[in-house]
Formats: structure tokens, sequence, C-alpha cells
């Protein structure tokens, strides 16, 4: 019943040998993989036109700005193509790290995408929910955001539990509705435009902020801010380096192009919607009663069943956002499980041929961060894409250092592009925990150190372990004697003792029967009949005063247990099995309350005999 | 450290012999036994006038009811007084019924005991947290009326895990406090009347009922309405009866006096009650918002310190109420589970020689209820008393029974009282479950013959594995043969699984090693190194094409115990303990996840042999 239930939600067990047929073909790896990536292009426009308000610039800087970022993109892109043909075996920015510049830069760039993958569920669940409840319709969902969202990361987790092919076809329809139906958007809006049938809107009813000649250390603040706000569109590149071994043979060459073409479709859409938000003469409302991007879609197309495809693929899309990183953070945590800094659990592949204890380790972390921030995705955003961008830094001075050690062709040029991206994204990474540090930053960036001890002490524990285990090169002659003494219970004198008296006689000539007084009247009886059951085994009574079984038990063992050097004492414990559940109830749960005492015991094994009641 | 919270809450152990230093001396089993019934006090007179009023009847028939009450109180404790000395072991009437009506009324009367000791304890706190959060200052409570009441009883609970007699020291002084108040506003009451002193009461300002001259029938319906109405007062009589062993030597005796203690204050509480409440012509108040004792205080003592002693003494008198119950239910489960009709371990005496799973499991049942009733007594006490008095009736009919069969001295006089006592409680249990029976005494009515069906199922299996387990008269010569085969699963090797291979080895001659191959290329290596460190046991390999650890074991089980007859297999399994606990998150837990899928498996017994890392 158990297993049906189980089965009927992620499917049969996966035999091994069916692992190269669940690698992933490219145009299923883009939507599992670049899901992340593409969502920010619903809000990275809008995140940069923000920041230039909030520093009383002019919009018509979007422009620039989002030509560095992308920019920075095709830097970063380009390095973790190199990092691709570099470790085919997969592992991002931990393994480049760990690799080039040394354990703790490795370790750290771990922790920073581990505490990201956790943040983007979390927040691009809350972001996708957010989207539903702000409709008309949607609305009254509002009170249960929360618990929406926990929905959704279940979903999204037993999709991922069914297997990598069966959730990249899940997930693939909406994140190619999301890119077609916003190229359109761009195409639309180009043609108008060339037809010179597009206007920009009439400013808003609020006075425009008066361009002030502002002291050019404040203008590069804002300048700065509103790029390190814009960045947030990069976050999960770094997603197909970490999978290289989910594409099929050959994996570099099949990552590298999906990698490109990710890049690519995300400067475009990137591109042209800042292009169209500052053509349009767009301004972010003042209470995010209406996202840019809805702006835009409804000054070209209006509000027809263009506008509400745009929005169902954008609240699909954010949602599916978190797919990416349930992709991501099990495989890290399998890499550095076998790596030996997680628990070995994490490194096996489950029924499915994925690693579900990641998975629903993801699925549990984010699902509290949710509940615990109400699913409100504001309070999340602060702490969100400081680890990414640390992981970034951290990947591409890990390349510098290995294209400048390899030498091969190029090398300078390779060695150049990792190294400014580098800077740039340590830049970004420094003006984001800064400028958001208070409001909740300062968590990403207590957790990242906390998170590299933990995984370097998990690391001392299985080193130690393996230094304990490793047996002798030479193999000894004669192992130390071991004495094995045999005790069996016996609660009374019935058939249901008899098989286990045979059992214990035969496990060790050093057998003794121990009896528990709880009466003691009732005792002369039971030696009485103990003659004639026993089979030879030595009858001992303990004492008990005040009525316990447990107590004289463990103060006998200690007794026995000290009689001799490496001596083992086995505990013979008779039981019923009643022949209806119900009826267990009806039996001394003594011999579990038994068992639970022994279990942290040295020296002591239990071994239960059961006795099966017919009715 | 759990051990010591236990010994804070509940203190130490107690050894057996103590036992009688336990007993009760007659002071404290006064309160521990009569709470209940003196309780009533505080609402039995209101509950008669109430219905009075509702049958539009003149409020001075509150005398000959009272009367009429007291004469049945009065048979009923004499014919529990023949019970206690007839059956010193205590029991009441469930062994009366047993022992003389057979075992179906006995019973009976046994399941209405236990319903109503439930009922007492849910209507009893929830009448005394009533009337706290009835006061001005306890209004605040209300909200939480359900949870005070769980409290409550799991306070009472605590004491009575505690011992006998430390809940008796404990619950003695508030029962004596509330004996003296009432004793004393009932003289104070007489003194002003012979005085004249005492006038009666203005007529409330809403008009007098009329009396009408009524039809015949409805008027003699709504006096045995009232007369049912006002007998709750006699609800925990039979507690004594009960509980005769937990009385010091002579138990009869002394029990038998407390009964009559009992019995006579109660009469006179209740009796002064009902005749000042007459004289005064005092009218319960219509929405309840003023009970008619405060009504009787104020008028005699007004508002000063004594009127609110009355009242504290109330509230805490109702909430002691439940600890009669607490002393009565574990011991008829204790009874009923000896004579193998309830679950063996509620025959069990605990650490303080009390019967603790009866007692966590009433204060279980009691807190559901109020839970489920939110805490309002008015919903519950339509259920309440019809139990009771069924059990009256039966104890009575069945010491009618038990009279004439010994015929001893004045066995006539004692036939006459318990079967007119007797025939009233049944008339009283009719009228309860009829002008109660919508409003939820159909629930109780159900209840008892579901209760009974259960004691009768679960006697039967008892007395089916008594069958099962009984040994032949002769000792057969040879018992059939048993075969052992030890099976060591060998997850790799190392030092870890020396000591296992060594122990498996020494319980039986057919011993093999057990391997899971996860990964074929791995296998040749392992049995290589087995040539070396293997001890000479055989090993075999088990192919897992799905990575599971538990499937193949289970199956190549099957194939094992097939080999013989009265086959048993013993799995060994190693297993680390880790030096600290958190270290066990770091290992796999699939020796956990093979024991549970062993633990319904017949003839097999699993083993653990552990091996303690140090560090």
């Amino acid at each position: 019943m158990k297993i049906s239930v189980r089965q009927l939600l992620i499917g049969k067990p996966l035999p091994t040998w069916r692992a190269a047929e669940e690698r992933l073909p490219k145009i299923l790896a883009l939507p599992i993989f670049a899901s992340d990536a593409m969502s920010s292009v619903a809000y990275a426009t809008e995140a940069i036109m923000r920041n230039l308000l909030l520093g009383a610039l002019a919009l018509h800087n979007i422009v620039p700005i989002t030509g560095a970022i992308v920019l920075l993109l095709m830097m970063v892109a380009t390095s973790y193509r190199q990092t691709i043909f570099a470790y085919p075996s997969g592992g991002g920015s931990y393994i480049v790290a760990h690799d080039n510049l040394g354990k703790i830069p490795g370790l750290t760039a771990a922790s920073s995408l581990l505490i990201d993958y956790v943040l983007t569920v979390s927040v691009s669940t809350a972001a996708g929910v957010a989207a539903i409840t702000s409709t008309p319709v949607g609305h009254i969902l509002a009170p249960y955001r929360a618990e929406l969202c926990v929905a959704f990361i279940f979903i999204i987790a037993l999709a991922n539990l069914r297997g990598v092919r069966e959730s990249g076809v899940l997930f693939a329809l909406p994140t190619y509705v999301f890119i077609f139906s916003f190229v359109s958007m761009i195409a639309l809006g180009g043609i108008k435009y060339l037809n010179g049938e597009l206007h920009a809107l009439p400013p808003p009813s609020l006075a425009p902020v008066p361009a002030l000649q502002l002291p050019a250390a404040i203008f590069w603040f804002w300048i700065l801010r509103s790029f390190a706000g814009g960045c947030t569109a990069m976050t999960g590149v770094e997603a197909i380096s970490n999978g290289v071994q989910a594409f099929r043979k050959p994996e570099s060459k099949n990552a590298a192009t999906t990698l490109v073409w990710m890049a690519v479709i995300l400067a475009v859409l990137f591109t042209g919607t800042s292009l169209l938000a500052n053509y349009l003469r767009i301004s972010p409302s003042v209470n995010a009663t209406e996202t840019v991007v809805s702006q835009i879609v409804s000054a070209i197309a209006g509000h027809g069943w263009f506008y509400y495809l745009i929005q169902a693929a954008t609240a699909a899309i954010l949602i599916l956002a978190a797919n990416t990183s349930f992709a991501g953070f099990p495989r890290l945590c399998s890499i550095l499980a076998h790596d030996r800094f997680m628990p070995r659990q994490l490194a096996n592949i489950g029924d499915r041929l994925v690693y579900s204890n990641g998975i629903m380790i993801l699925a549990v972390l984010a699902s509290v961060l949710v509940l615990v921030f109400h699913g409100e995705e504001q309070l999340l955003l602060p702490l969100y894409a400081v680890g990414v961008f640390l992981s970034f830094t951290l990947s591409q001075y890990g390349m510098v250092v290995h294209t400048r050690r390899l030498k091969e062709k190029n090398w300078k040029t390779s060695a150049l592009i990792s190294g400014v991206g580098g800077t740039v994204t340590a830049a970004v990474t420094l003006v984001m925990a800064i400028t958001k540090f208070r409001e909740g930053a300062w968590i990403v960036v207590l957790l990242i150190p906390i998170l590299v001890l933990i995984l370097l002490k998990i690391n001392r524990h299985y080193m130690q372990l393996a230094d304990q285990l490793r047996l002798p090169s030479e193999r000894p002659t004669e192992l130390p004697e071991m004495k094995n003494t045999v005790l069996v219970l016996v609660p009374g004198i019935h058939k249901g003792v008899l098989p286990a008296i045979q059992y214990a006689k035969s496990l060790s000539p050093d057998c003794r029967a121990v009896y528990i007084e709880a009466d003691p009247e009732a005792t002369a009886l039971i030696e009485e009949r103990w003659e004639k059951w026993g089979q030879g085994v030595p009858l001992v009574v303990l004492e008990s005063p005040y009525r316990s079984i447990v107590q004289p038990i463990l103060k006998y063992l200690d007794e026995v247990v000290g009689e001799h050097k490496r001596h083992i004492v086995t505990v013979v414990i008779p039981e019923f099995v009643p022949a209806r559940r119900w009826q267990g109830i009806l039996h001394n749960q003594s011999g579990l309350l038994l068992k639970l005492a022994l279990l942290f015991r040295r020296n002591i094994v239990v071994a239960n005999i059961r006795y099966y009641l017919e009715k």
C-alpha cells in the first residue's frame, strides 16, 4: 500500500543502466537550467529603473546600464563556457574554485551557492504567487500566500523526484511560451516603432523629477546601485556548468551550446525590454501596482489575449525558476558529499536516478524560509543574489589561475575575460552586500562562513572515520578471542518461550535464562516448572522490589559484561506476534522498553525471537 | 536527565513493600473519595428548582423532592455499605453485578461506570473553570476555557501519579474548607431563622408564575423530572465501594465508616441548602447569571469575606470532583484487566504504587472530551449521570440476589432496601435517558453496549491466547530440530566489520557473508580483499540493479528461509556508533531501514553488532 502510493506519485524505480537514457537533449535542458535566468527578465529592467528613481537620476540611463550588464553577462558566460570544457564532470564554481584557489575558496563558493539555491526557490515561488494574487481573480487567495508557495514548492519537488526527463517535459512548455511571447512582444514593438506607430506614453501624473546636477561621487554611487540591481538578471547563469553530466554525449559540447543559447536569449529579451521601456518613457508605478512589463505590453498590444498570455507566462516562469535550483542544489550536494564535505546520504542516487535526498532537503528548507517570511518576496529579496555573485567571482578568478597554468591557445584572452569579469562581479558582490546589508544581506554574510565551518567539520569527521577503520596492510595471524554469553528472558513458562530457549541454547555454550521476580510468592512454582521445561539451561532469578522489568536486567547485564574481556552478551527476548494488529495493544510492551534501554549499551546484542499466534 | 524530570514531577519509585504504608487513613480517604459526591451540593438544589420552573410547578415542591432524594441516597448508601462488607477486595458495581447477575450485567455496570468517570472529570473541571471565568476577574480567561480545563486535568493527573497518599494530602484541604464553610452557612442561616432575623427575599421582578391546576399526569412527569435532576447529587456514592483496598486495615470497617460519614454530610448539606432556598423564596436567575448558592449566602451573610470563601471553595471542589474519578477509573480498569477484560498493562502498578496507565488514559480521554465540547459543561451535562444510575441499579439488584443467597441475619430487610433502591434508581435511569435522549444521552446509550462488546472481544483474545500457550501436561522427549543460519551483512571491508564477522561465525556453523553490489566494477576488489579478511566465511554477492539495499536482501532471505523446515535466519548487521550524537546523521541509515523491513518477517532474527568510533 505504502509502496504503491509512492509509485503513483514518483513512478517506478529505474535501473542504474538507464542512467544514460535519462540524459537530457538540449531542447529539454534549456528550460530546466535556464528558467531561473530567463525569469529575471520579468523584473530586472524594473529593478534598474527603481534604483535610478531612488537616486533621482534620469531614466534614460537604463540604456547604457543594460548594455553594461549584457556585456558582463557575456563575459561571465564565456568564463563558464571555458569551465564546462575544463571540468566536464560538472561542479561549476565549487570545483573551479576548489581546484585552482584552494579548499576554503571552494567551500565558500559552494556555501554561497547552496544558500542562494534555497533563496531562489523561496523568492521565485513567492514572486510567482504574488503575480497570481495581485490579479483581480487571484486576490481571494492573498491570505494563503505562504501556503500556496509551499504547495508550489512541493509540486516542483515531486516533479523532480519523478526524474530529470519527466520534470524537463513538464517544465519545457511554460518556458518556451515565455520565450516566444516575449520575443513576439519585442518584435511587435520594434516593427511598430519602425512604422512610426508607437508613441511614448504621456508622462505620469506625478511631476517628473528634475534632472539635478549631482556631485559625481553620488551620481556614480547610484549608477552602481542601479547596475547592481539589474545584475540580478544574471542569477542562474552558473546552473549549466554545475550540471554538465545531465546532458547527452558529448556532454561538454552540448552544455556549452545550451549555455550560449541561454545567454543570447537572455541578452535579447533583457535588451529589448529595456529599450522598449526607454522609448515608451515608462516609469515604474509608485506603489508597484503595475509592473513595467505589464505597462510595456499594454502600450504595444492593448489589454487583449496577448496581454494575458504574457502575464500568465510571467507568473509561470517565476514559479518555474525554482526548478533550476532543484536541478542545481542536489547535484552540488552530491558532489560535496562525494568529496566528504556533506553527509554521505546526499551522494546517493534514488529510485528514479535523481538525488532524492537533496531534492527533499531543498523543498523543506525553502518552505521553512517562505513560512518564516510569510511568503513576502520583498522581505527575501535583500538576502538574494549576494551568494551568486560571490560564487561568480571565485569561479572566474579560479579560471584565471586555471588558464594561466595550462597555457593553451589564446590563454591570455581567456584569462583577461575571466579576470575582468571576476573583478566586476566582485564589485557587484560588494555593492550588493553593503547597500542591502541592514535589510537582510547580513544574514547571508553571516551564514556563508558558518556553513563553511560546518562543511569543514563534517569533512574532519569522515577523515577521522577513515583513519579509524583502515585495516593494517598485514593481516594479523589471529584475532583476539571473543566470548559470547546468551541470556534468554523468561517472562513465564509457556509454549511461546520454548523456541526462544532452544534458539538461545544453539548460539553459545554459555546460555542462561533470566526471570524477573515481580511477586516473590510465584518464584517457587516457576523454578519447579523450569526443571521440567528449561531444556537444561540454568535459571537466574532477579529480584525487582520496584516492580521494574528493565532496571534489574540492566544491573545484571553490567555484571555479566564485566565477567570477561571482549565479552559480548546476546539478549534473546521472546515476543508474541498477535494474529491481528489491534491485539498488539493487549500485550505488555516490556520487550520494546528493554530494547530501547539497551540501545546505547556497549557489547550488548538484542535478538527478538517471535512466536506467532494463530488467532 | 529524562529520569530526573520524571522524578521531579512524580517522585522517586516506591518499593512494593511500602504498599501497606501507602494505605489511606479515613481522614484522607474522605476527601479523595467524596469530593465528587460533595461537589454536587453546589448545583443539585438549583437543578431541581430549574426543572420545577420549566414545568411551571410551585418552587416549594423542593422540600419534599429533596427529602425523597435524601431517602434514596440513604438506601443506596446502605446497599453499598453491605457491598463493602460482602466484597472487601473492592470492585463495587462491577464485581457485585458480575458475581450475582452474570457476565453481561457486570460488564454493563463496568462500562457505564467507565464512561461516567470520564464524563465526571470533563464536567466537573468544566464547571469549576466556569465558576472561575464567570467572576469579573476571571473573565479575561474565558476564551481559554477548554485549555484551562485540560491544564487542571493534567495537574490532577500528575498529583495522582505521585501516589495515593500525596494526592490525598493535596486535595484534603479544599474539601474540608468546602464542608466547613457550607456547614457554617447552614448553621448561621438556621440560627438567624430561629432568632427571626432572616427574611424571605422580595419576589423577583418577573411576575411569579401562577400555580396552575395541572393535569395529574403532567404534574407527576415534572415532579419526576425534577427528582431525576436532583439525583445528580448522588453521583460518586459508589466510589468508596470500588476502592476498599485503598483503606487502612481493617479495610471494610474503615471504608464503611467513611461511606456513612460521606452520606450523612451530603444529606445535611443538601437538605440545609434546599431548606434555606425554600425559606428565602429564592428563584434561579433566568440567565444563570447568579447561582442559587450565591443568592443564599449573600442573603445570609452579605458580600463579605465569607461570600468569597464559599465561592472559592465551590470552584475548588468542583474541580476536585474530578479527583474521585482518578481514584475510581484506574482501579476499575485494573480489576477488569485482572479479569482479562482489558489490556494487561492496566493491571500493573507503576513506580509510585498507583495504576499509572489508567490515570494517564483517563486524563487523555477527559481532555479530548473537553476539547471536543470546547469546555462547555452545559453541552456535556445531558450525557452525565445516566451511566452512574445504571450501575447503581445493577449493583443493588445484585445485592438483592446476594443477600437472598446467603440468607444472613436480617437478610429480608437488606434485600428490601436494595430492591426498593434499585427500582427507584432504575426509574431515575429511564427518566434521565428519555428526557435527555436527544440532547446527548443517546451517545451514552449507544456507547455502553459498544464498550461491552469491546471488553468481551478483548476477553476472547486472552482466552484464546492462554489456550495457544498452554503447555501439554507431559513433556515431549525431544523438541523438533531447529536450524540456524547466520548472515552477516558486509557493506565494505574495514575494521568495523571484523567483530561482526567474528561474532556471526561463533553463532552457527552455517554462516555466510552478504555483500550488495551497487557498483559491479568494485566487486572484484571486494572479493579479493575478502580472501584476506573474511575469516573463512563464504561471501555471497547480491546484484542490485535498482541501487536498493533492502530489496535484494529480502529476496535472498526468502530463499534461505525456504532451504529447511524450522529454519531460523539470524541477520547480523554491523553498525557504527559515532563518538558524538550529531555525527549520526553523517552515516547511512540503511541498517535501520533494513531492520524496519524485517520487522514483520517470520523466522528472521536481527542482531546489530556495534563498532564504537573513538572520535
